[in-house]
């Protein structure tokens, strides 16, 4: 029996360099999560070929990787603008994370219709490329949002087939999920009421997809399992364990001296609240003047879906409101702010073992990989100061400083008594610390295939 | 025993016409509404005295009704503006209708804090003004979301008073009502948890509140009841037989002859949808060319909250979007949209009663008094076009065309439909009738003092 894992990106994708071909691996964080999973395993992995680069690279037999059968979705540029841009990150990332600003969207129109169309497409083509390629039998992971329908697609190609659904993000509450169009809301509910189990980091997202399906009369409920994907704390460890990132970090002692840190690693991402999170620095020092030079915010921002309008506007704003503060409070040869927003896997790495204070505040979050992270890496038991609505928060809140990511002055007070109340707490650290390696990445990928115990 | 109502606004305010005081009356909806459903009792109302021209009537002993006793509170302009504008119309008017853009708002920083220390202000004025005037075992009638805070303060004050909270918008999903900051959160439902009885619009706003309460662990619920305003028919059709109505219907034959008119009738503001309104329209041409020149989108849009930018930019997008749609549909001589914004009472009955369609598609709404006003008015049996988040959905939603309000498309093909489908359901449009005039003012008064069956 084989294992097939289904997700838009996979493992590897190409571009070009000059004239030639460069690959890119383990690009999102949920290919990496689920690559680490999935090792010393044999699996299938049907993801999509999308770039031009890709096609070449699929075309020269480059597309393969050690240990694990890969098999590309040729996607035309067209349709995948359509899916994966306009459908998925436009749409549903957006109504799945609460940060639709409502009076004027989402607009389900002739457009939206086109773009949806594109959606079911690039569903049925993951759907015929799996039934085309599995064997009787075969256990089928699908992940995300952008392959909602693929589970009821699958099983009307092949009902031989083990199907599980897991989302990486959270569900919408049924007051969200139903402002979609209800033909396509009753085609989501239908298609992962057909898988055998159901996947979600969070007992909350897990409430509200059953929330839905009772909503909508759907009366038998599939199998549902919540489970956080754990880091692979080995592979991190190895990872943060280079020169490279001692180089950062000694650029970063070197930078920053004997300040405190308070760290943020986040993709410049409207639902990761980076806005707030400089708003209560500012409230911080507005409220404390005495912590002037300080301390410092480290905030790790690196690109992210730069095509979409909004995400320009997001980062925008993000880089204006830090300027603004930095003037507002900055000394010579000392700002509050330090935004670097280039992606520096090795510097977030360094970062986050040097951080006094972790901040994670997202408006709303899946599960929330920084977290783990931090407190794998953390070499200063950092306190973590954690939003509620990270679906981790429902794993590890009692270990941390959980706050209302709406709540600026809650979060820059949470702030304030991370950074003075001196001795920090090293049982806790070893308390998080074990909750967090409860489970390895093979387990989880256990539990969520059925397969567990 | 005698009745208190309590409102921000009452039935009377004044302003300076030059040099003389002018007395506005029955400026909101909310004030109306319960002034019918006073009519012929002997009561007590408390409102804000918030302007310089008000504070001169009170002096000069102008603050008076015939038949009603009234109680101005006096209000700084610093405390209205924190109270009014910030607290109730920025923040819980938004989070109750659910169009906050999350990504950026709300903000509870210190500012927020400052303000809400005057909203705690304002509902404490209430309360004493109250309690300083009420008799023993008086009931007193709280409304809408300025006074969230009076039930419990006036019960410390006053036990013997019996106090009825009732709530003119939607009550917020428990996850949204969960972004305010903690304390207030929990203020607002022991506030309302302290009244002998909350009233609703809808029976989905009683179940949020009921959501809410125990989520956050209040155990004993107080008694509850869901109670639609209803429209005062009687003085509704006495106000739309005048001359100036009658010219104002003329008027509106004169200019767009014989051609179906598409209604709208709304204040200017956010969660009333009229920029998806106009898009369907612009969708609605576009699927269907041959409707040119045949119908007419008479959108009366009358000024509100303007000293908010946010619905400032709401208008503008509004104006601007109207245009665009001219633009790319009119014709000469014709235009698809005809967008009034001058607040004229007349007009807006006369257009009720003429209109073939009324659109009704608001993102959200407490209940929606021009769905009732317009099945009361109009004279050709008009298809009303109605939003599922309106409060009145649940009332009237098997006797007309209920939309999804995001499906722009699905709310393009509802008025393609309403365009074309000829004769007009005169059964429906009776029942309609009845089950807007089931109740009067006076009955609902009632009701939700907890002096009804």
């Amino acid at each position: 029996m084989s294992l097939f894992v289904a997700s838009n990106r996979g493992p590897l994708s190409f571009r070009f360099q000059g004239d030639t071909l460069e690959s890119v691996r383990g690009g999102g964080g949920l290919a990496s999560g689920i690559l680490g999973a999935l090792r010393g395993r044999e699996a299938c992995w049907v993801s999509s070929a999308t770039s031009d680069a890709d096609t070449v690279a699929v075309g020269k037999g480059l597309w393969t990787l050690p240990g694990i059968d890969l098999h590309p979705v040729a996607i035309s540029s067209e349709v995948y603008d359509s899916a994966y841009n306009r459908i998925s990150n436009e749409t549903l990332w957006f109504l799945f994370h609460g940060i639709f600003d409502a009076a004027y969207l989402p607009v389900f129109d002739g457009n939206f219709s086109r773009h949806l169309e594109a959606y079911y497409h690039y569903n049925d083509a993951f759907a015929r490329e799996i039934a085309d390629k599995a064997s009787s039998g075969d256990t089928v992971m699908v992940n995300d949002y952008h392959l909602l329908l693929v589970p009821k697609m699958l099983k009307e190609l092949r009902a031989d087939l083990q199907v599980t659904f897991f989302l990486h993000t959270p569900f919408p509450y049924p007051n969200e999920f139903l402002t979609l169009p209800g033909a396509f809301a009753r085609a989501i509910l239908e298609s992962l009421h057909l898988a055998d189990l159901v996947g979600f980091h969070a007992e909350k997202w897990l409430a509200n997809f059953q929330s839905c399906l009772k909503h909508s009369g759907i009366k038998q409920h599939p199998n549902c399992v919540v489970a956080p994907l754990p880091t692979d704390a080995d592979a991190l460890r190895v990872n943060s364990r280079t020169v490279t990132v001692a180089n950062e970090q000694q650029e970063i002692v070197g930078q920053f001296g004997t300040r405190q840190l308070i760290v943020r690693v986040d993709r410049m991402e409207l639902s990761k609240n980076i806005v707030r999170g400089f708003l209560a620095v500012d409230e911080l020092i507005t409220q404390h003047p005495d912590l002037k030079e300080q301390f410092i915010h480290l905030a790790l921002c690196y690109p992210s879906r730069e095509s979409l309008a909004s995400y320009r506007r997001y980062a925008k704003e993000v880089v204006e409101l830090a300027a603004r503060i930095n003037t507002a409070h900055g000394t010579s040869g000392w700002n509050p702010i330090e935004l670097q927003s280039k992606d520096n896997y090795s510097r977030s790495l360094a970062a986050l073992r040097l951080a006094d204070t972790i901040l994670i505040n997202p408006v709303r979050d899946g599960l929330n990989l920084v977290a783990q992270e931090g407190v794998l890496l953390n070499e200063r038991t950092a306190n973590i100061v954690l939003s509620s609505e990270a679906g981790i928060a429902e794993h590890i809140g009692d270990l941390v400083d959980v706050v209302n990511p709406f709540d600026v002055s809650q979060t820059a007070s949470t702030l304030y008594s991370s950074l003075t109340k001196g001795d920090k707490n090293a049982l806790s650290h070893k308390r998080l610390l074990s909750a967090i390696t409860q489970t390895t990445p093979s387990q989880w990928l256990d539990t969520v295939t059925g397969n567990g115990n």
